[in-house]
């Protein structure tokens, strides 16, 4: 069989089952899950070992020290992965819920029903967890779910998909309710992206490779792409709060999208605060980079170039500028943000109603940290990563994310006029 | 200047209008559109005049005569659109609404706020009066809207959109704010769909051409495309609620897309309910297609071909099937529905529960006509027409599906652990 058959041959599976589970009941989702999280626990010694392999391999082809952790399980991190499960079965069923109801003049009543969205394809790279994570929120939200795992976690990520096949099995439903696609080549993302009868969403977790490899697809995408962050320190911030959360923003895990790239100081309070700043980032690693005003200020940064606005650094860099007023932060924001999340801190009620409305990103932050645009920190239970979209969803993405709606119409005999 | 040139700069300027006009109050916005209507009405001669014209070259391309028909504009016509406008205005503002809210423990405050999605691409065919609603649905919601009208319609459009820049530029507002594309050339097309960073969404409004000059588009599609819908009369349907909603369903408006293609029948109540209905269909010229069961029964009606399941005949021709059980309805309709509209007409409630649950489309109906999948009859005072996607917005488009949220965030400090 060529791979498209085979592709095509396990996405015909998967649309049987995503129709059949869309209409699980609630209970019988959750005891499924709490035997995934049982067979997770039971099996933590052959995860290990598929996960050895893994890691193996990537050590001999010489991957980065910090790709090999986020690749890495331990018997805690499988254990915090059971977990979750467990808590994603605590959370409400999002399907069936009534979002809307209302009656018309001719009594017609009409409801806004909560439906699963059908056949959901994540495409992620190198963190086995997610395999976990994805499978069970789009399980819970009543969707089938195609994985296609980063090529460097094949071993881990196949066990975890077996493991969840095998416990969904075990409370009788399809075990093609989660299709694995355990073929690392990349033509496997050209054949998901042309099948729209098949798929009906694809959520990319990944870089610029990935999004280029999907351009023209024909089926549509809920991008969880790239997070260029900034924080803007306003003339009226409690400068306290302001290092303290430019501090948090950049350094607590600078690697994730919702790290700070770039950091708007206002000029009045520039000469202040930025000294300040600059010992703590520096005590941090952070190498900092600055506009004229910034390095006349602090003479140890690096000239900020053209470049370094735009860029993504996912690294212990900060970009900084000192601005002018508020509108210019508010400007330069919608220049250069990429929309994921941007802060401002300020006690000064009116210029932050200014920003929160004229902002125009997925999650706007008047006096905390960029680094809360988390689904975990919103309450969400879990996530499926952070939507960089403007349609469907933006920002953390949870179980009702995951779903779309259908209206169900009851009259007695009307027909329209 | 090349066409894409020209396109490219003037949505350069829809982008920085969309910008303001996302911020702009209800009072303003309504104000604009209070104006419009008062300008449709002062200048209906001029309207008609450049109908006439329209007219005159689709009369001399032999055009057919429903087409001339859906082209036509009268002064009541004209009077109609107007007052569609002043009725957008009347309808609550969707921009600035708390979606949802609530408090972590560590004292964030999340508001899920309402915003405009930014810039809207309408490409739609004939119709000049989708001119002036999907601009002031767009507009209302605050969204720069880009139109792309059918070249039929090209005089009467174009003196539309002036109209509509031109009311609104009096309110002060950024005559940008709504781009008309006058230029005929399908390269238009080909042009928008590859520029994401400039429109946010395009909503399609037609056939299956427009669909292929769609494929492998950058920007997210909302599609309005087919409606291939059905009416199962159960076993235990009122057969005389049956027959008025079937009829309504087939015959009120056969040309367009929530009108019934398929009728789906008991073999219980078929020999008592088909003679009667064909009756009715016959009177109201509809040509009747059936399968062996139903021809057995109505002996005028022709074989129907496997193509007649999966055909949208937007004419007064209906297909008809004997089921043998509600099971086979469903399964049915999941195989050949456009996932538009789809009813049962049954007084057995436990029958209709399991149809509403099973029939995932956007609109499912118990005992009415599938003609009600409007925007109008549900009550949204106007529509861009009706989603065919699964995601983002299903069934009949109004004001709120022409919008996204955001996030804001409020803190007083907090940083993440």
């Amino acid at each position: 069989m060529t791979l498209e058959a085979e592709i095509l041959d396990g996405l015909a599976r998967t649309r049987i089952a995503a129709r059949r589970l869309a209409l699980a009941g609630t209970d019988r989702k959750n005891r499924a899950l709490a035997a995934l999280a049982d067979n997770l626990r039971a099996s933590t010694d052959r995860i290990l070992d598929a996960n050895r392999q893994d890691l193996e391999r990537a050590r001999a082809v010489g991957d980065a020290p910090a790709f090999v952790e986020r690749l890495t399980l331990t018997p805690d991190r499988i254990a915090a992965i059971a977990r979750g499960v467990e808590e994603v079965a605590a959370l409400p069923d999002p399907v069936g819920e009534t979002i809307a109801r209302w009656r018309r003049p001719n009594g017609l009543d009409i409801r806004q029903v909560r439906v699963p969205l059908g056949v959901i394809a994540i495409i992620y790279e190198s963190r086995p967890n997610v395999t976990v994570d994805a499978s069970v929120l789009g399980f819970k939200a009543g969707n089938a779910v195609v994985l296609r795992g980063g090529s460097e976690a094949l071993s881990t990520n196949a066990l975890l998909a077996e493991l969840i096949s095998e416990s969904l099995a075990r409370i009788d439903f399809d075990p093609h309710s989660v299709m694995f696609i355990d073929n690392p080549d990349r033509e496997a993302i050209q054949i998901l992206k042309c099948h729209p009868e098949a798929i009906d969403l694809i959520i990319p977790r990944g870089g610029k490779a990935l999004k280029e490899a999907l351009a023209g697809s024909a089926v549509p995408i809920l991008p969880h792409f790239d997070g260029i962050c900034h924080t803007y320190v306003d003339r009226a911030a409690d400068l306290l709060i302001a290092e303290e959360i430019c501090v948090n923003a950049k350094c607590s895990r600078p690697s994730v999208c919702n790290a700070m790239e770039t950091m708007l100081v206002h000029a009045d309070i520039a000469a202040k605060f930025l000294p300040r700043i600059a010992d703590r980032m520096r005590a941090a690693g952070v190498e900092l980079r600055g506009d004229d005003r910034t390095c006349a200020i602090i003479p140890d940064a690096l000239a900020a170039t053209a470049e370094d606005w735009d860029t993504e650094y996912l690294d212990l860099i900060l970009a900084i500028k000192v601005v002018d007023s508020l509108e210019q932060a508010i400007e330069f924001i919608a220049r250069h943000s990429s929309g994921l999340a941007d802060a401002i801190v300020t006690q000064d009620e009116a210029e932050a109603g200014r920003f929160e409305r004229e902002v125009d990103s997925a999650t706007v932050f008047v006096n905390a940290s960029t680094r809360f645009t988390d689904g975990f920190e919103f309450g969400f239970g879990a996530e499926t990563g952070i939507s960089t979209n403007r349609l469907h969803a933006r920002g953390p993405m949870g179980l009702k994310e995951l779903t779309i709606y259908k209206y169900v119409i009851h009259g007695n005999g009307q027909i329209r006029k």
